[in-house]
């Protein structure tokens, strides 16, 4: 195990200001660009993680530690950003999301005031025992995670203009 | 084809500043952190960003504008930043990458003046004939690479720490 509450905060706290530098003024064509039909752009991403700050990860960190077991998590909608077709820039979504974030690290850190909470467990609907840290541990990687999806879409808006070196970017020939 | 060379910029001219914010003052957890052995590091990275800028995409681009197909690039070592092993710091090689890549820029636009120099052509020893913009697309494609190589080691570290997770998180499935 390489989880240390400190760590992980240096991630969570480092992520909205990264895709903010990254993506804010980039031109429509790298924010709405998507690999095919169905898949999300980069705003639809940062939609999808302001999403989870709200509804995902500290309300379920919560559960866990007032409810234990007794209260399964009430699952997570993956696709609800996608239903309230937002207009606004994606700057405007990354302040959103900076700010949000903000506010649940100074959350979780009130929270997990004792290493003991860590190991506190929930039930989640689908794998049943969890524990408070596997949860936190999964925020970060979901952060990680969509930076890669990023930077994933925006490389394959140009599949076909790097020709023949397509062969060597690995990154072209993922599965999506 | 998407490319238009000042889109190609915006992605250029936010790498080195973006990998700045969200690596420095980073843990060594997740510096020196890799998937397996003889895989690079986060820190490794940059070192052959930093190469890059030095010994591949401009001397190329230089290259095609003077001498067209008649010379093949020298070949360009991958691993070479592996051999002096380094001992700068994160933040040193971050400054380093991001003042090379200023440079860099600059040179790019004041030699691209003219529209038709993207599609003059060169020789790669192993591709053949290739295009200017070819070789500026792949520059950009190279960084976002590089950027989801550098997500994908450090999730990976939490691997395990995210107990059945694991099974929703795709940056964990990839193949390396």
């Amino acid at each position: 195990m390489n989880f240390i509450m400190s760590e992980a905060i240096e991630v969570l706290e480092r992520t909205p200001q990264t895709l903010e530098l990254f993506l804010s003024g980039l031109s429509d064509g790298w924010l709405q660009c998507r690999e095919e039909e169905g898949t999300w752009n980069v705003s639809e991403v940062i939609e999808h993680l302001i999403e989870g700050e709200k509804n995902n990860w500290m309300p379920r960190l919560e559960l866990i530690l007032k409810e234990g077991e007794s209260q399964p998590f009430p699952p997570f909608d993956r696709y609800s950003h996608l239903r309230g077709k937002s207009e606004r820039s994606v700057e405007e979504k990354l302040r959103e999301f900076k700010m949000i974030r903000k506010l649940n690290i100074s959350k979780l850190q009130s929270l997990i005031n004792d290493k003991q909470n860590l190991e506190k467990t929930g039930s989640h609907p689908a794998f049943g025992v969890v524990k408070a840290r596997e949860l936190i541990s999964t925020w970060v990687v979901h952060d990680l995670t969509h930076m890669a999806q990023i930077v994933r879409v925006m490389a394959d808006r140009y599949r076909d203009d790097v020709g023949p070196w397509k062969e060597y970017l690995g990154i072209l020939k993922k599965e999506r």
